[in-house]
């Protein structure tokens, strides 16, 4: 069977998905803070080169998938630790683990996103730009500017950058021309212990009230299955998506905001991107066609 | 078992849909123009309406699910016909349909979108406003301006309305209130003879020439896998989403197209919605809790 990373395999959906690759027989190395086969910080430089050389050893430098479910949610005065973890706790450690994902076939890789990076007001675009430069000291200092309303911003900023990351890097070859499929899930309210913080918290009445269409929270085991599916050979066509998992939310706040037209600006990328696809390796090959 | 309607049943991924429907033991009523249960033409009001008469008739008022996967390709001078059956033969069917939906218990309705929406250049805005109020004579008027374009702009402005109109739709109390999981997916090139069709005519280069990052064409197969994903109770925390399954051209064309902060003309939107979302009943019951 394979080999499988899991970061925030200690609780919420890291743990349910840990449970679930057991069970199908896979060896799965989990990365938490505690309880965990690899205990790494993901909020600091050291932590982070911790958890890649350890995993690398561990997997024989072949990764068949990777769930990066360790995040941080809002939370007052940690803006800083929120985007270390959200961004660099992915970034970094997708980088450090990709050519063992490419010596495996058809590696999968599932990233948590989330559906407040398009629900959340006042995220400013600079702090989203250095993030994914990896500037998190930068984005930090901007962050915070947004006064009490810091938390929130810095938890849709991270996943705003880790999104836009993973998307950029997913199509080339590196990533995509080297077998691997990277994708993303955006979920909503769903039952972890970050969801219980949250609703126990001063801004839990705020929480509460939030719309979700589907009238109901979410489950890790519904987060579960859709990572499964993602990392399935059902998914061996799908590169660099955003599954939404979230209720609603973000069809309510922005029904026409995705799918979009392309916009006359996007069109000189658009032709750029036909004329190299080609050489890129980007196309699709028809040669074997079945009658 | 359950009772779904799968229109497109005659070929493609509907016909594959149908196949793995009727193995899991459900009933199925397929609609098509040819070899069908319920041979219909959706480009034509009359057909739809017999469609829908045919359908409640035989699933006695009570729908589990409904895979609306019947389209037309982009096709020279077929502007219109490509509009009425894209977009009415889905709005349409659904709005027909609903109350049988409605009438089941958790029922699910997949639709066909297209990653079309979001690469294809000089789809006109109004053309897509058009189309998602119904007008289908203006909107082929516009879109037939474009020239040699117009085929594909009006598969793609056809697939961006019924997109729209699913995600506004989906979120309300008639549909996600009513326990309904309305949502889409936007499948790229995918083995289906409209696929085939297209690598045959004219554009065939242009086509093959496209960029897919996943170097590989999609199979019905996989994007029956999706669908019976939206369509198991998986789905059951899943509204108004769009799941890409594309090979990544999206990711490729629009990497930071979306996830897309909420721009600052958006907020009146949001402070409404979440404002009235506890009289819509679009808020998640927290009440039972578990501890």
């Amino acid at each position: 069977m394979g080999n499988y990373l899991v970061t925030g395999s200690a609780s919420g959906m890291g743990a349910q998905v840990v449970a679930r690759l057991r069970e199908a027989g896979h060896r799965v190395i989990g990365v938490d803070r505690v309880d965990a086969d690899v205990v790494a910080d993901l909020s600091i430089p050291a932590g982070r080169q911790l958890a890649i050389d350890e995993v690398l050893s561990r997997c024989d430098e072949r990764l068949d998938g990777a769930v990066l479910a360790a995040g941080l949610g809002p939370k007052r005065g940690a803006e800083r630790t929120i985007v270390e973890v959200n961004v660099l706790g992915v970034t970094e450690l997708l980088s450090g683990l990709r050519p063992a994902l490419a010596a495996a076939n058809k590696a999968k890789v599932v990233v948590i996103g989330s559906n407040s990076t398009t629900s959340t007001p006042f995220v400013p675009g600079r702090a989203v730009r250095l993030l994914k430069r990896g500037d998190t000291a930068g984005a930090a200092r901007i962050i915070t500017r947004r006064g009490p309303l810091a938390p929130p911003v810095a938890y849709a900023a991270s996943k705003l950058a880790v999104s836009h990351w993973c998307r950029e890097r997913a199509v080339t070859a590196q990533w995509a021309g080297a077998g691997i499929r990277l994708n993303l899930l955006a979920p909503g309210p769903v039952l972890t212990p970050l969801l219980r913080a949250q609703l126990a918290s001063p801004t839990g009445k705020q929480v509460r009230s939030f719309p979700v269409p589907a009238r109901e929270y979410g489950t890790v085991e519904q987060i579960a299955d859709w990572t499964m599916m993602l990392l399935s050979p059902s998914a061996d066509f799908m590169v660099g998506s955003v599954v939404t998992v979230d209720g609603g939310t973000e069809a309510l706040v922005r029904p026409n905001g995705w799918p979009a037209r392309l916009p006359l600006r996007s069109l000189p990328h658009l032709l750029w991107a036909m004329k190299k696809a080609p050489s890129r390796g980007q196309v699709a090959d028809y040669s074997a066609l079945p009658d």
